[in-house]
């Protein structure tokens, strides 16, 4: 309501914080006003969701360990607002390290990882403070920070370092309002996998301005051949660290929105920020708790081969697009190490009426029915972003189709 | 972080608004330092959770419908942020009205209830402004108020008629920064289920100021006999209505985290809402997309003799409580007409050495191991709410030591 006088009609507004809840994805992907081609099936490498093809699926152990839960009918009741105790005991036993122990009451069970983030940013950082989060980067940070009022600072990385942070930029972004820094890795929207000697340089820049890491490892240990996830609390012992995880891609169930924080404080400096995120977890009490009586299951129980098979999948996928996408003209492919995207670069003065990654995208939509991302999505122009889960005919064809419409385009 | 110089050392404080995430119950229960009788078996009256004794369970015609979902691992992936089509066309469907439809786009699901107020809330109401609460009053309204910076204003209830709104109260309370009234009927703690004649009462007030009203109804057509319960939306042609209902109470299964907003709004009055509604959905995504599958044969197909028979239970169960503590000295019942709760008055000058409803709760449990809630828990004091849920034997036995607790104390 517009404030003033007493309103004599009805003049309702949205609240300007919810204005500020943007997502960057829907306000581009929206403004494509062009239809896929009639004569062409669409293929859509635009969402990440290993499951909307049905060649990713959950191991069939855990829809057991589930369902056994629901029959018993003792776990329908509210859980504790930071999640049940035998699912926290299970988190905290699934990842801890020698290096970084976790008790269960380093725990926070939200729903789903962006709940999660929700927690980490918002007990973290304040109004008119600031975050420095990667470009490119996933949109959810963003889109959690606009309504907190809490500014966001773009540190870059570097395609030709397999996405490294540009250490030096990320350190000039810093101010006496920097609250926290946020990390993704393995990375949406790049595929990167962060070597040891690339987090240590990164926890030495929270040691120098004695700032908090919030780590984003959705995709943790989905890695491909000749790299190794490292969960950058394992690293340290000095700074504190907010390891934001959950189901959704690693057993392949993003919509069951179960995510958490894992607090590594081994020097009790988090303690207050503790105590925010009890509070704030109390506000929506995320998590189904069947699903959360279940975690032990699905976290200790899941035969070692389904992760085996689930990454051996998508890099048999990565390595193919990479192949075949190389050979095209005007795009330049960056080799993803892990997760399940691939960012590729397009080159706009080798296209005789392509300026940009949104007329990319556009254009092959309408021409060849295939949808992709421009990485403007993620502040980051002239590449576009490629989800390599579906089956490998359908990225066979539109890999052939992408290499079709460059070859149309070209110079 | 503070703000000012670059840190030398450590200095991380949990955000302002975090801090601000206050739940009264919580500070409140906390601090009773007592510890149980340790001759007596705890029996808690406390938690509004129908589940955790065993005698209301789900329909199993529930449980089958969401395990037939999980089998078919076709519903584990993202759904749109407000929620899957035959979820939303399942509750546009159940919750229309003759005189208040609802199309699948007025629906926008959520992560319990808590996770629709937020959103409700959060949409209509900005910093600076103000929203109309009921005292007593359940108290998540203000803990999801508090980090928002949205103040809360509390209109009376009166005992004396059934915790019906002082209207007159309400009115005097509204002014330019008022952004919308909240109503909870039936009511949380009050048991009360208001009629027909006071709704419209209620929508007058928002008419004459022009004031949206966000309706929850968590509790809805959880009522007893000789009372019914209409959703306000159906009263209204003019005022527009966010309602917030859910799986939990009726469905008996809190702890699924599965709720919604209708939106109420023929004039499009809340388009602009709408909007910010859609955006703050994207926030977080909440709700288990596999119990979303099954939302059309929940809501459709569950028995009607489960409705009627979870009512009857609930009412029998006031009706018992109501008889054994209307004799007991020192006590005023409110005999409840819905939801699953009561508020029982304790008049201080009839008691040797009980101040209020917190000193009165505290040596309960001390000396009977009984626990209630003290209502300042809901700004209301002298009052103890008492969830009346449990299996008939356990509050009969409840009954019996608040009475010895009673008389021991009676002046």
């Amino acid at each position: 309501m517009t404030t003033g006088t007493q309103n004599t009609k009805w003049n309702i507004r949205a609240s300007k914080a919810s204005q500020r809840a943007v997502n960057p994805i829907r306000r581009i992907v929206d403004n494509l006003k062009v239809a896929p081609h009639p004569q062409k099936a669409v293929i859509s490498l635009a969402l990440g969701d290993p499951t909307i093809f049905g060649n990713f699926k959950i191991d069939e152990s855990c829809i057991d360990a589930v369902i056994s839960k629901f029959r018993a009918h003792t776990s329908n009741g509210y859980g504790p607002s930071t999640g049940l105790q035998v699912a926290r005991d299970a988190i905290a036993q699934k990842y801890a390290t020698k290096t970084s122990p976790l008790t269960p009451e380093d725990v926070i069970i939200a729903s789903g990882a962006s709940g999660a983030l929700e927690l980490a940013i918002g007990a973290i950082a304040d109004e008119g403070q600031n975050i420095l989060l990667p470009c490119p980067g996933f949109s959810v940070y963003e889109t959690l920070a606009g309504p907190k009022k809490i500014q966001c600072r773009y540190y870059n990385l570097n395609p030709e370092r397999s996405w490294e942070i540009d250490i030096e930029h990320m350190k000039s972004l810093i101010d006496e309002n920097t609250a926290a820094i946020i990390i993704n890795n393995p990375s949406n929207p790049c595929g990167s996998v962060f070597s040891e000697s690339h987090l240590k340089d990164i926890l030495a820049v929270c040691d120098e301005y004695h700032l908090p890491l919030i780590s984003d490892e959705i995709y943790g240990d989905m890695v491909f051949t000749g790299h190794k996830f490292t969960p950058i609390a394992a690293l340290t012992d000095s700074v504190p660290v907010l390891t934001v995880g959950g189901l959704a891609k690693r057993y392949l169930v993003p919509g069951w929105r179960v995510g958490w924080v894992l607090i590594h404080d081994r020097n009790e400096i988090l303690s207050d920020v503790r105590e925010g995120l009890v509070s704030l977890s109390q506000m929506i009490i995320g998590a189904n708790t069947v699903i959360q009586a279940a975690l032990p299951e699905i976290l200790h129980k899941t035969p070692e081969n389904f992760y085996d098979e689930t990454n051996k999948q998508v890099e048999e996928n990565a390595l193919l697009c990479a192949e075949l996408l190389s050979k095209i003209p005007g795009l330049q492919v960056v080799k993803p190490q892990g997760a399940m995207y691939m960012m590729v670069a397009i080159k706009p003065e080798e296209f005789k009426d392509i300026k940009d990654d949104v007329v990319f995208s556009e254009k092959l939509l309408g021409e060849e029915s295939v949808i992709v991302l421009p990485a403007q999505c993620f502040k980051y122009p002239n590449y576009i972003r490629l989800v390599i889960t579906p089956p490998k005919e359908r990225l066979i064809e539109a890999c052939e189709r992408i290499e079709n419409f460059c070859r149309n385009h070209h110079v």
